[in-house]
């Protein structure tokens, strides 16, 4: 299992990071992911099998928000 | 063009009305859109040539949230 841990921009509520948690875990090659809109830190872990740190972050973009870091 | 009314569940605050918004609006075909979390509701224009009802559909479920009608 390998993880990522990024900072992300746009979460303002326990909503917004929630349906971040869910659209990470809901795509593939995902194992588990945790947002925190107070921090704007997101870790995610993965099957390295099955995805990269590119799809994560393009999933996370096309979800509408910004990875800055 | 055309335009569609939409309830949609999941937006809980400003952040996530407005992300749905321009997700929606970045995407092929739709011309504006409008979400507000108070009532649910989301509004698109769209050009039916390019885009359609069941796309656009698909497009909110794929961000993460619910259309409920």
């Amino acid at each position: 299992m390998s993880s990522i841990e990024l900072t992300v921009d746009g979460m303002k509520c326990g909503g917004c990071s929630g349906r971040l948690k869910r659209v990470l875990e809901g795509s593939d090659g995902v194992l588990a992911a945790e947002a925190a809109h107070e921090t704007r830190r997101v870790t995610v872990d993965y099957d390295a099998g099955r995805t990269d740190p590119q799809a994560i972050r393009q999933r996370i973009e096309d979800s509408g928000f910004s990875v800055v870091a």
